[in-house]
């Protein structure tokens, strides 16, 4: 069983009909069609409340200029020490934003602490223009660690953020499958919990490479078509990438795709945490399990077929992530084989 | 007839089958798929020479990270005034080069003059670190105005550009339509000539979303999985953009593709010179044609729902750009409307 | 005579004479201190206007941060071709920008054309977000080739870039010779004028290495602490710097050295004017002259120890600039070996 | 006695002696001048090594330089998490670099603790190009909180850098006052030690405004000319500042102010140490002095008229700078008011 993450999934055959559909008749590029303007009543409609939306092909793209947009080049972003923006983008975030500074934060569970959030940002200037001026927090929702932040949690930093004039992003790679598990709105775990702008990811929960950036006060957007033209992420043929975005919403695709990865999820970690020398790490809160093994149990895995992560290679962690499209028949497979490799 | 652009047209249906095909499975994430690691030989094969191969997603993005590979920050490039990079890009490659400039240059045909383009170069640099150092040309094939360089002109430019240092960089947006109409090869027009980087366009001819940038010597890419990614321009689930490049390549699909785009151009091209009032500009050498109208003619044949591009519009120029997939059964109506909206 | 640049000149004595002043005592540094803090009123009363001013040690620094603070990574500058910003500061204007591009405009005697302004700027966004967008213009006062905008030449040129919601720099490395040769007041040629930000030089003009950005709106310098800073720019011994500004109002001597300056320059004008063989090619509106000499004679002059700097050295242009300290004794000899040089 | 910092006091009579002997003639500009052109020998001379030089006035300027010539935009330099390019720069090292990252390491002392760097950096790139790329380690010598780095110490920490492929920077805006405390020679603790970049610091040690750039592989600093100038940090009147660096190593100048200023510094110290109330954090290795007041005391202190810095206010930590020209005899006075103040 593969769960080395859900990128390695391909996509819902929904997504490839949703290509196969809108090609047809020679439309308008670049976003100026049919789909792509339908998109905005679409996620209005979906997160309740007035939106501006701007498609696009990967996550990196989506948080890199959701900061462009909200941090001065002098200004930092708030973030856990395992976010996605500070370890896994490669300086995007700094490429964008013109060289603002990640300030990286300690926190249990891989989420923000409120308490040392609010210190952190109230020590952060004492000498003035010496100082990056804090200017956002992010929150990654579900977390790196697979554990998610509920609408009160989320509330709770974001008011710590607006008080102290910072602007609230949220990473929301996995959104879809917080929201199923916190049996929540999007709004109420985006705009209504304080949230300005997010990162809503399609791409992990079954489309080919369709995520959405999206600002809750339209006006936060103003600069974003010639931030994101200015970075290469204007897709000239933006229908096909517009159509998955549809497509996700249709029939409560995203819904169905993250149930079944939660689910499977739920499963794995449930038998993992019978087997002895196999030590769950973190609340499974989503579609991400993340793991201490025995010595030798990944590669005894990996020479059964299994697929998984390194997390931390040294301490033998490792990360199992359940896609849209795991197989729920190979879990029992999957369990035995970890029973026999860690030896227990 | 709508001329509007080759952005318009829907994809080849052998990329949706090709999208749909590698569609199977769990691979490995970010490019390091088997569909993948094929297009280093397979570009290795068609143009006859070792390369590097960066897919990506759009041509801004090609365009823009081959000149950050290139040229420093307080560098420059010489490009024609009418250069997509220069006027389509939203400042992309200052974006991405960290600050250089673009030089822009007048050409006949939109193509760079080799005497101008040395006595430039030459001049630039009077007062040492004072001056932006002249660091790269960037050649658009087909050139903006639809115009095609033959090798030897490339190889004029780039012995001028080697020889005082400078890198050649090639924006091959519609480089198979110039193939075509030269009936040379892929390495005849590019490293052969003397070109040191690629951006190869496949979107424009009948792919979905595929580019690749190209480096003929591997060096000069080193830097480039690391450019990409903090741009956001390293696709997750990369093979399907890899699987359109290979069926670029496959039954030569490109050269099918272009050898239709142009043919309909050309067919056009002979009509409107038939017309009077309309002044066709430069010769067509792809599938692109540039023409001056009557007064009034743009709007009658919008009217009429024939499309093209406003080229510049208060001179009356219009571009009309053929596709893959025009309908070569509308050419005739088109040209019918067109000799009434010109009233000749 | 050596008439290379203003800037080979040493300082005036009441520079060094300031310096030595403000070395007394502890004070605060980074510009807390007292005589910093005097500039603003300072200039608000030599300005006749609310400003806020920002002290600095090189015109390029000043031009840049003013540019960083008006204009967006994805906008665009009109200047003139021979702006300092487009030709002599290594692509600083894009690096402090965050990649902002400068449309060079042509112009008769080295000045903006008002209807070419306009219609560059109307014509500069077909595309909308493809296009950088028109965000300021800029003027060298004086001009690069030494002659002078008038308040009203300004005013044409700011109300075009208001109207159009771009901002409007002047690049005042030499102001004070433009003011003394205007006969007008600072307020005159620049607020009054419609200029909304400053680059005020003094270094050319006597200091020793002191330049003030002035803002005629001071809420457009709220981001200048942290720009500053974050360039490096930020003289922790600021009071050194401050001091020179100080000294350079202090009795008129900003107007002392720049109608010395001028003086000379008109002299020398004059005098080859009536040379055979010597060109002076526009009007000597401040404190340099620009001639094209005939063949071997920028050498004949190095050789008999006069400098001049190559302005065209294929074209055999020189300019010769006259500082607040030239000598008026050594026009005579100068004119006269610029005589015999000439083959007159 | 206003022991706030180094920066708060003037300038040494050398400095100003200086700056006006250079003052007589016209010379070349930006660095072409016969005092700049000597610093290279003078430098090579002091550091017994080959080096290239570049003047700068401020030690941002140097440190964001030297990173920007040794470190890609997508690469990690690794300091200690009080680093003065980590905290009070304002973001500028992700400026010029382009968006590297800053990795904020622990250590006692405020020293790099080696075995943790090495850990760190062999842990950083699991991910390939999803990850920065470990390219320098800053070490600021004095530290930030006024130890110092024995030679053996830096050799130990630059083997681990080089071993890995990094290079090594060194942050030496008080180096004086580490080398005298160190009895060491500059070679010792900057080349010998494997040190790759020196900002080399005058400013704080006696100099107006006055740093240098050092490479000890001329080779590194072959692109500093146009990076330094595309900063806006080619300062026109060179001599000026040239001239200072000359002053600082004539009649070894640097070593009287640093002796004079550590030893201030470790009377007061000493001093200190018999308070009760009084706290001193870290070893007092050069011309700072870090402690823990009581509650009150600062404000005391201040009544008293005596200055101090704030370091971690909440905490009641201050910092103690002595400067070149503090007075030795307001030391007892100071003392005396401390104990008052601390209610000892």
């Amino acid at each position: 069983m593969n769960l080395g993450s859900d990128n390695l999934a391909g996509v819902s055959p929904e997504m490839i009909a949703a290509i196969s559909r809108v090609n047809e008749g020679t439309v308008a590029a670049y976003g100026a069609d049919d789909v792509t303007a339908g998109l905005t009543p679409l996620f209005a409609n979906f997160f309740e409340h007035d939106v501006a939306v701007f498609p696009l092909t990967t996550g990196t793209a989506a948080n890199s200029l959701a900061l462009a947009a909200l941090v001065p080049p002098y200004g930092s972003v708030y973030c856990h020490q395992v976010a996605h923006i500070a370890n896994d983008e490669c300086n995007a975030p700094e490429f964008y934003t013109g060289g603002a500074k990640l300030v990286l934060m300690e926190g249990a569970n891989g989420k923000l602490n409120p308490d040392a959030l609010a210190a952190a940002i109230d020590a952060a200037t004492p000498h003035n223009e010496h100082n990056a001026q804090p200017a956002a927090v992010c929150l990654s929702q579900i977390t790196e660690v697979g554990t998610t932040y509920t609408p009160d949690q989320v509330a709770e930093l974001a008011e710590i953020a607006h008080a102290r004039g910072l602007q609230v992003h949220m990473d929301g790679a996995r959104i879809a499958n917080a929201v199923v598990h916190l049996g929540c709105s999007f709004a109420d775990i985006s705009w209504r919990a304080g949230v300005d702008a997010l990162s809503f990811g399609a791409t992990k929960n079954g489309a080919l490479a369709a995520e959405a950036l999206v600002f809750f006060d339209p006006a936060k957007g103003t600069a974003m078509p010639f931030l994101r033209k200015r970075a290469g992420h204007l897709i000239s043929k933006m229908r096909f990438v517009s159509a998955q975005l549809e497509a996700y919403f249709t029939n409560d695709l995203w819904q169905t795709n993250a149930l079944h990865a939660n689910s499977i999820a739920t499963k794995i970690a449930a038998g993992l945490g019978k087997i002895e020398n196999v030590d769950v790490l973190y609340p499974v809160e989503g579609n991400q399990i993340f793991a201490r093994l025995a010595e030798g149990t990944f590669d005894k895995m990996a020479a059964s077929g299994h697929g998984m992560g390194h997390w931390d290679e040294a301490d033998r962690v490792v990360r199992m992530v359940a896609a849209f499209n795991s197989d729920v028949g190979e879990i029992e497979g999957f369990l035995a084989d970890m029973k026999v490799a860690s030896g227990a």
